[in-house]
């Protein structure tokens, strides 16, 4: 059987079910934003991305620069999405042996920029050769409470932290290869390649009941929260943030904003659930009993999960 | 610039540089087989190792299984290295669409069994698609006492763990791409596809001065020791231990045993100094005042460690 038919989901189920974790010190395996282990009494977070020429990026369309901080925001990411701040990382660098010395030295003035951001450290890795450029990080973090994707609670308020759908338009705009960008266009660009993470949002994770970081769309990512947490979630569309500049494409191109905003990936905002209201991100829904993500426009309620992002 | 021009250890050189490390948990950054966190008081190890199809294997010379195994040993052998034990890792992959996942299943059963025979576990990871296979794992672990590449000191006896050289032999074999192997060939073949990492040595790592896995060759990887000790090696020739099937192949294919034993690499044994004499491993030579990594031939010396193996 090919594995494209299983999907990226089916076949992460398949893979994780032959590898049966027989530690106590394991407090969260597969199936989150990180893995999570207890050291000592320390709640230490693992997590991992890759960046594949080809796969992730296209070298043409991305600065070195830019590759080097996407690739640490989209771990960092991950590591806020569980309530943690990042620690130590590892790198894997795997490049062509014709790659300029110049090129992997921007990328990692990028990673560099990111570290001194996010304030955290690169401590090892390992180098080889390949014929495609692969970037793959490993990042650890602490926190003292692990948020999961499976604490959402009914009654729960739903929060992103930020907008969404941007990421896709930037993405869509450098694809159409055009000689002249607009410069509100350039800066769309520049949310696809310098996301960046919300770790100014730690200390409001950490007291959530559940979250999540959107690399997947956000009504995609919603889906996990929603299974895991076995709740019924509902998005009230006219709280759906709409960024000025999504609006402002979406009138160019003739596009409707919600499917970049619902669907749009690798937008690395945080979609928490709370049972208390808060004073930061925008309050978009409601955690209710039952299963399923659903739009709610004035009465009308529409199932809007199924429509994530898959890797394979 | 090209990078092959910087070769892997020049360009890690200059890219570590631009990693400034600023935080007084790391106990250990890059340059050794691992880098070492203190956790509250317990020293965490970090170390990766990526397979690339097409530069570290080839798909058609290694059964799915046989490469599971090997990523797992590959990784667990750089943490028994600085006298530790594997604890938890994470696994990125990255496929072709048209794999099947019965390949991928073998992997993993390959996976596990090393997992089950290291005793540790994999906690997480991610997947994607890309043109070749990729397995990327990061692996953790845990000492009480780091033993580094640089803790060589006069007087040391140098030892090793078990025979080099017939991982190197096992791949020229592969290589012929011969109809019939002969069933010692076969056992030849299975030192490189199925190398052991050396667990078993834990405890007497953990009393020696310095330690380093031999993936590169005998000969430059304690040239790793030999300049990150600030120390002179001498190696007797003598002494040095020559597998009954590497002389085997040598005889039949008409090569010097002490170019395999010297300068193969994968051979994931350790090489080990100590001040005091053991009951494990062979006695191959001695540490002295200098620098250099030198065999000994009766009343000859010759410098050897120019010649490891570098992946770029």
């Amino acid at each position: 059987m090919e594995i494209r038919k299983l999907g990226e989901f089916g076949l992460i189920d398949k893979l994780t079910s032959l590898l049966e974790i027989k530690d106590k010190d394991v407090v969260v395996g597969f199936g989150d934003d990180c893995a999570c282990v207890n050291i000592e009494g320390k709640l230490i977070l693992f997590s991992s991305d890759i960046q594949i020429e080809g796969v992730h990026f296209i070298k043409e369309k991305i600065s070195p620069k830019n590759l080097g901080w996407k690739l640490v925001s989209v771990n960092v990411s991950d590591i806020v999405a569980c309530g943690g701040i990042p620690r130590w990382g590892l790198i894997s660098i795997a490049v062509p042996e014709n790659i300029t010395f110049e090129y992997i030295q921007e990328v990692y003035t990028g990673i560099k920029e990111a570290l001194d951001f996010y304030n955290f450290s690169i401590i090892g890795g390992n180098t080889s050769k390949s014929e495609k450029i692969i970037f793959d990080l490993f990042i650890t973090g602490e926190t003292d409470r692990f948020i999961s994707r499976s604490g959402a609670k009914e009654g729960d308020f739903v929060y992103i932290s930020g907008y969404t759908g941007l990421s896709r338009a930037g993405l869509e705009l450098l694809l159409m290869d055009k000689n002249n960008y607009e410069s509100w266009e350039e800066e769309v660009i520049s949310f696809h390649t310098k996301p960046v993470a919300r770790i100014d949002f730690v200390d409001v994770i950490r007291n959530a009941n559940s979250c999540i970081d959107i690399s997947d769309g956000l009504a995609g990512d919603l889906g996990h929260i929603e299974k895991q947490s076995k709740v019924k979630i509902v998005l009230e569309k006219e709280k759906l943030p709409v960024h000025p500049l999504l609006e402002k494409y979406c009138k160019k191109y003739n596009k409707n904003p919600y499917d970049y905003i619902l669907y749009g990936g690798e937008d690395y905002q945080l979609a928490f659930t709370t049972s208390q209201k808060k004073e930061k991100g925008f309050l978009i829904g409601y955690v209710e009993k039952g299963e399923g993500v659903f739009l709610k426009e004035k009465t009308n309620l529409l199932r809007v999960e199924e429509k994530g992002f898959e890797h394979i």
